[in-house]
């Protein structure tokens, strides 16, 4: 599970000139410890730790700048840091260098009710800001299983199981303020809905992952609370009719809020960690929102469509600690899934397919999976056709690594054949960068790699990760 | 009316070799003639046209690349065309060139109906895309006032009457495929539904006016035909209340398809040029989709919104003929108010605000029009906060023409000032580039700019518009 060894993860010196101006500036907001540096050179995937020179806590945008600034001029790696949640090895120090934590930076700075729109600092988590915002009658919908910062989800493009109704931080970041390689403050749009006014900086900076520049503040879309919520499971026997039923009611419109799917394996997994009954068998989630007439009918066409498909009546979670308990459940599948297999590390794949091609691929990928030496879960955002296989691995096994690798590889293949994507949610981070050319070509990639150079000549910002140098 | 002359508007000479190269390969698809030349030269904006050196009508993306290192060779300007319906002198060749059209690029090639989607070529039209797809149950709702052609909605990020329910382009191009300044041809993305695999190519060329690139072939999103459409009119005493009407009614989340003012004077123009009878007073225009039990509910949910801000009694129009008739009326609202002053040239205002900012930009802009010496007229997409103010001058009077450009740029000012845009749907082209720095602040305009250099290094993609080498 060691990260590759080439070129990009040659280490880079940090100078004591730039380590002394940034303690002169930050005093014990900088640290050196090991312990804080290992907690900073981690994440949620399967690579062990690679610890930045220093971890740098930040508290305003202008003192990002200073830190890029600084750290332009020295030629220094310089890695954004939010809640660690990511999955690909985002926030692995391959070249050494500064960590920028900007969790202190979680002010809630304003609620435009009548616009829909909050800003945020980038610390802000999507938990927080919800319950900051409750007394207003909105919410913000992207939910990834962690806590995230808002300023990690739109770097790294989050999404989550609402994004098939309200989309995903492509479509709900409305503005950012952003801290370029040199130590200059852009905001990349104004308030308005829609503008033709230029290039789209906000879509470029969105899942960027911090190698084109540092995000410190994010505008993003509230909704309505909605007047009526309702959730529900329905099983079925197999689970390919699971799917089914998902594509159909995606073709038919029925503007679903949520709809889930989880294998036998995942809901045994959160039946054990969270003390729920569920049945143990192929599963849909669903979450409807609207009035209480709209929700009843968009209920009532689904489950006429999971009947055609061998669903079992639906089971409804109608109070709000129901319907909280259910999807605290299915964002903890993560975790459930790992103890399943006690002391294992989870490798996750994350294709995402066009809904017609979603069934052969799960299927396909199923049968690969039931000849692999290691337990395995499947949850998935299937109305975006997009799931994840969390695959259960021995830490010590080299072996089972190399096999989760091919697996991984072949369900990338199966996807961009399909043509889909490596990644619906999670980003490229290191584990993908290997997949980017099959998926874009060479001279789209090119391009990319053209736009970092322009905006990060030097090659500080999260160096080594999306596109090699 | 006269375009700016500056640096950017000194015409670049096209080498002899190079047509005569153009000439080998297109032979009778390579025109010089003075008619075509003038009919490339100009669009809808208020500037008299300025001719290119000479037209390619492309028929294949290959041909666009052949014709994209050609250029890129010799240094000369390349303008992609499509429709010619572009509002702010985006196709006005100030540098000479070659007008490269794309209308014979007219191919459906594929609709994915299980997965929304249809590609085409970049000359289809959105009326041409809706008819062939007619019998799919399908529809592709974005629709500026003209016939634009598909490759141009996406250059310009245009969007309509349908955003506030579907989005703008930049929610509904899935992907593109784009020849870039040296004649390469990339893929900006596959068909899934989300994405985050490295930079969002798709969204940085959407909205980039042909400056970055030639888009060839649009990926768009579908929607399924709404089970239940209605649609209604509803007038009110004074401009005012309309506005507040729809302010309110976007902040309940009511999912109105379509929600548009027009003025007084906007109703008249329609009814004397598609000969209807409607109420010449302040009028906003509803459509709603959805379920028939839906579709009841979002309209008697609006209807007592409107009533208490003084709207009259909905006047529906139930048959699709009379719904096509009223929507065809107001997307030729701009030709109806042309009518009002025959013989005059419009110059259109387009800015979008925060929702909560529109009724006073509203306002203080009504104040300074009715002070002004010609005629017009207003119509908006105001659910969206975007609105328009057709000015209607006299094409011989400079005192007129200098006096709607203070009027836009106070409109502007203002915009930019309750954190809006300049330019809502229309784009930059040549007219608003003088507003880029004030909107989106020096830094932002130089990485712009940064990024521009990167991808078209030698400036032969529609050169001088949007912003200044």
């Amino acid at each position: 599970m060691n990260a590759p060894a080439t070129a990009e993860t040659l280490r880079r010196p940090v100078p004591s000139s730039c380590l002394d101006a940034l303690r002169a500036q930050f005093a014990d907001r900088l640290s050196v410890s090991h312990a804080v540096r290992e907690h900073h050179g981690r994440d949620e995937s399967p690579y062990p730790p690679m610890l930045p020179d220093a971890v740098v806590f930040a508290e305003t945008t202008e003192e990002v700048a200073a830190v890029a600034r600084l750290c332009n001029e020295h030629r220094v790696p310089l890695i954004p840091y939010g809640a660690g949640s990511s999955l690909e090895g985002h926030l692995l120090a391959i070249q050494g260098g500064i960590s920028l934590d900007l969790s202190r930076m979680n002010q809630l700075l304003a609620v435009n009710a009548e616009d829909l729109t909050a800003t945020v600092q980038a610390g802000v988590t999507r938990k927080q800001l919800n319950e900051q915002i409750r007394d207003t009658g909105l919410f913000f919908p992207i939910d990834p299983g962690a806590d995230a910062s808002l300023g990690g989800m739109a770097a790294t493009r989050a999404s989550g199981t609402n994004a098939v109704r309200y989309g995903t931080m492509r479509e709900n970041v409305v503005s950012l303020t952003v801290v370029t390689a040199d130590g200059r403050v852009i905001r990349t749009s104004s308030r308005a809905r829609k503008s033709s006014a230029g290039y789209d900086l906000t879509r470029l900076f969105v899942g960027s992952e911090g190698t084109l520049g540092i995000i410190t503040e994010v505008t993003v879309r509230l909704y309505p609370q909605p007047e009526a919520v309702s959730a529900a499971v329905c099983n079925f026997p197999v689970l390919d009719e699971a799917v089914m039923s998902v594509i159909e009611i995606i073709q038919m419109g029925v503007p679903v809020a949520r709809v889930e799917f989880m294998d036998t394996a995942a809901v045994r997994a959160v039946n054990l960690h969270s003390k729920l009954n569920l049945r143990e068998s192929p599963m849909l989630v669903f979450e409807f929102h609207g009035s209480p007439a709209g929700v009843q009918e968009q209920a009532a066409l689904v489950q006429s469509i999971t009947a055609d498909h061998g669903g079992m009546d639906f089971e409804w979670a109608e109070r709000p600690e129901d319907r909280n308990r259910l999807w605290t459940a299915r964002h903890n599948a993560y975790f459930a899934g790992l103890q399943l297999r006690p002391g294992c590390r989870a490798s996750t794949t994350d294709v995402c397919v066009p809904i017609s091609r979603l069934a052969d691929c799960v299927r396909e990928t199923v049968d690969e999976l039931e000849q692999a030496s290691f337990p395995y879960t499947i949850v998935g955002h299937v109305g975006d056709g997009n799931f994840h296989v969390l695959m259960l691995l021995d830490p010590d096994s080299e072996a089972e690594w190399q096999e989760s690798e091919t697996i991984n590889h072949n369900l990338v293949r199966r996807a961009i054949a399909a043509d889909g994507t490596c990644t619906g949610e999670h980003g490229i981070g290191l584990h993908k960068m290997q997949f980017m050319a099959d998926e874009h070509g060479p001279d789209a990639l090119a391009l990319m790699r053209s736009i970092k150079h322009a905006l990060d000549p030097h090659n500080i910002l999260n160096p080594g990760k999306v596109i090699s140098w």
